[in-house]
């Protein structure tokens, strides 16, 4: 019996010890949150604000940079279960609606990843003064594709990403401002001016973005 | 009367208001904790701990990376009341000791910083989810060099600078696992084999470390 207590015991531990461990996580469902952008030797940077429905599958999301020595102001709304989106120029009123390429990938550390580490942002050594965070990498085959991906531990909110292709090179992005939920629903409806518009072409995520 | 206690509730409010806006700080005056720096156009990198000690006035870190395709190790002691600069090798046992040509300057947001704005890293939507830090911009014109830096809003922690002179580039460092305190007080005393060693020439902390 004292031995079935102690392998009962050990049981316990090693699943606690496995528990510690992080593992690849999925980050809350309704997001809103900002970001800023860089791309390499400083010719793409951005800043914008992101709104994020895993639910319905939608991102709305709103950026200013520059890239190419010119500045930008970008209008997005990805309808994933309607696989449209939509480019919306509030200056001329107008819209391009275009069908997306791509299925809706969760905000994610992929199950695949590999576990880098574990670090406090800040200090534990006082309230308030420091953030859990952990850092995963790995490859995106069919993109090929490297990524480094930093969440924090009690949420699985994003904190950093470093993305890479040989087309865009090394791409860091910050995420800061999270909030858990959807400030207003409406932003995943597109503007009244783009009902009239027509998909023209074909696009993808990336394509638009960088 | 009344209108002395509307003065009175007014001047509360604005001094709140006011006491709300965050200041430039100083760091905790012991501390220890991690960093990563990478350079420009990814020639140098570099992850390292650090061993803080302002009111010693001394600070000793390790570093490993690579600059110019060669990986390299060092383990640096500076000791700011002496005036100098030990660069230990453990490997052939051996010190060099320079004359440091700057004076110690504490880990903190300069006065002259100009405020760049107040975020939340992760989600300040659920308990330990989010750290709230303050972005601050400013230049050191003896030195040229411009910076940018994050800390805490709470302890004043380093939590990343960007950091720019002619000489450099743009460098990123990134601070994590800091903690309040000094672990080992004997990591400020040099090693044995550095007794004899004697100061030849002067050299600062940049022209050092990259």
């Amino acid at each position: 019996m004292q031995a079935f207590s102690l392998a009962i015991i050990s049981l316990c531990l090693a699943s606690d010890a496995w528990a510690q461990k992080p593992h690849p996580c999925t980050s809350p469902p309704l997001l809103v949150g900002s970001f800023s952008a860089a791309g390499p030797g400083g010719k793409f940077w951005s800043y914008g604000k992101y709104n994020y429905d895993a639910l319905g599958q939608r991102v709305r999301f709103f950026e200013y940079g520059k890239t190419k020595n010119e500045t930008f102001f970008m209008d997005l709304l990805m309808l994933f279960q309607e696989g449209v989106l939509y480019e919306i120029s509030w200056e001329t009123q107008s819209c391009e609606k275009m069908a997306l390429e791509e299925s809706f990938h969760p905000m994610e550390v992929p199950h695949n990843s590999t576990f880098l580490g574990q670090t406090v942002i800040g200090s534990s050594s006082g309230h308030g003064q420091g953030l859990l965070v952990n850092t995963w990498a790995g490859e995106v085959e069919e993109a090929h594709a490297k990524y480094m991906t930093t969440v924090t531990e009690h949420g699985c909110l994003p904190v950093s990403s470093l993305y890479h292709t040989e087309e865009t090179g090394w791409m860091v992005i910050s995420y800061f401002d999270n909030l858990i939920g959807i400030e207003d629903p409406q932003v995943f409806f597109p503007p009244p001016f783009c009902q009239t518009a027509k998909i023209e072409g074909t696009t993808n995520f990336l394509k638009v973005v960088f």
